[in-house]
């Protein structure tokens, strides 16, 4: 699966919590980071170019601090102009159809502030209809978000956690059973394991890859146990 | 009351609905209407005549095309910077708290698509939380907002009742009272009826402004005659 991260924000050197999760993406093949601003600096967006982009891409996902409830002025420009009629909709066939499409929000102000009573007053899944209404309009699978909440206030190991479901939205199948989330993970922990890892550290991450794999085992066998007990 | 329109519209020259709705406000000294694209043709916006211009108004809308659910990218940039913290909210004094916030939106698609079972899903109430969000923020009024569906097939008639709705949403106060309504009507034919309009024209207005008192006369009559009746 191939992802391309369309990254807009209008100044995303001082944002800390942008270059956190970018950063991480070095040397990640099937994710094609694509900063807006910095492809476009004076807002001219190439449309072909962009249209081509989207056809190459099983998954489309825009990263935006979440200003006003919305994208950023740029990531409109662009749904407004690539995402045409003719192109994205209006006619038999629809390039996007069938893609997944997901949002990762940076938001300044507390979790527990999106709801009724709270501060915000709406949830995230309310206040991003519009972008549901777009992959609807699109025919594609409209993903879990990952809004991230104050991510200035996170203890260390709560921005590695966050961390760990951003690298899942940008690369993990939408398919939330066991043996997927192992899988994805073992995946993960051998793109670590390379070569030129120091030995002590590989030997750690393989013992991990077995041990989850040992377990899986056990998993399977228990259920092959009560499958037998029920078909009886 | 005083109303700040705020237009914004990537190509308005172009557009048959916006230059309908706009040529039908000239000579209203009440209303300002101002034309992003057209006041910051580079997108560099005064954040501080702008701030100036909301405060000296007691009514605030946005009119744009309503692509991909949601604001243009002028209105975004405009939201963004102009509605910055510590002028719009995040101070003890929100200088836009009290005053109206409305929108009206120009739309390409039916009415009827947007409901749960239509091509686009969500209601006009759903798609527009980020800005029901943005008015609570800011201590605003949020009005019943103006969906024009598909201006260009309709008939004179429609079009002409879509333009005494769209005077309504700039210059009504938000009571919608039949007296209310009333004495709008009554001032809006009063504007009409001016000394340089043709003499049999005048005659015409004056006779209907008398015809719409007597029936509230008539109205309050009733209303006196039933208050007693249940007094007793």
């Amino acid at each position: 699966m191939t992802t391309l991260l369309i990254v807009s924000h209008p100044d995303i050197i001082e944002s800390g919590s942008q270059q956190y999760f970018l950063s991480s993406l070095k040397d990640r093949e099937e994710i094609t980071v694509h900063h807006l601003e910095n492809q476009y600096p004076n807002g001219t967006i190439n449309v072909a170019k962009e249209q081509n982009l989207l056809r190459q891409h099983d998954r489309i996902i825009f990263q935006f601090p979440f200003y006003w409830y919305s994208a950023t002025p740029l990531i409109k420009k662009w749904q407004d102009e690539v995402l045409g009629e003719g192109f994205a909709y209006g006619t038999r066939k629809k390039p996007l159809a069938g893609k997944d499409f997901g949002l990762i929000l940076m938001i300044g102000v507390a979790e527990r502030e999106y709801q009724a009573g709270g501060e915000e007053l709406f949830t995230i899944s309310e206040l991003t209809k519009p972008f549901q209404a777009m992959a609807n309009k699109l025919g594609m699978n409209y993903l879990r978000p990952l809004p991230v909440f104050q991510f200035f206030y996170m203890e260390e190991e709560e921005k590695m956690n966050t961390l760990i479901r951003y690298w899942q939205m940008l690369t993990m199948d939408n398919d939330i059973t066991l043996a997927n989330r192992e899988n994805w993970l073992i995946e993960q922990l051998q793109q670590i394991a390379k070569p030129n890892l120091e030995a002590a550290d590989r030997e750690v991450i393989m013992f991990a890859i077995e041990r989850i794999q040992e377990n899986r085992f056990k998993i399977d066998e228990l259920k092959m146990v009560l499958d037998d007990m029920f078909l009886d």
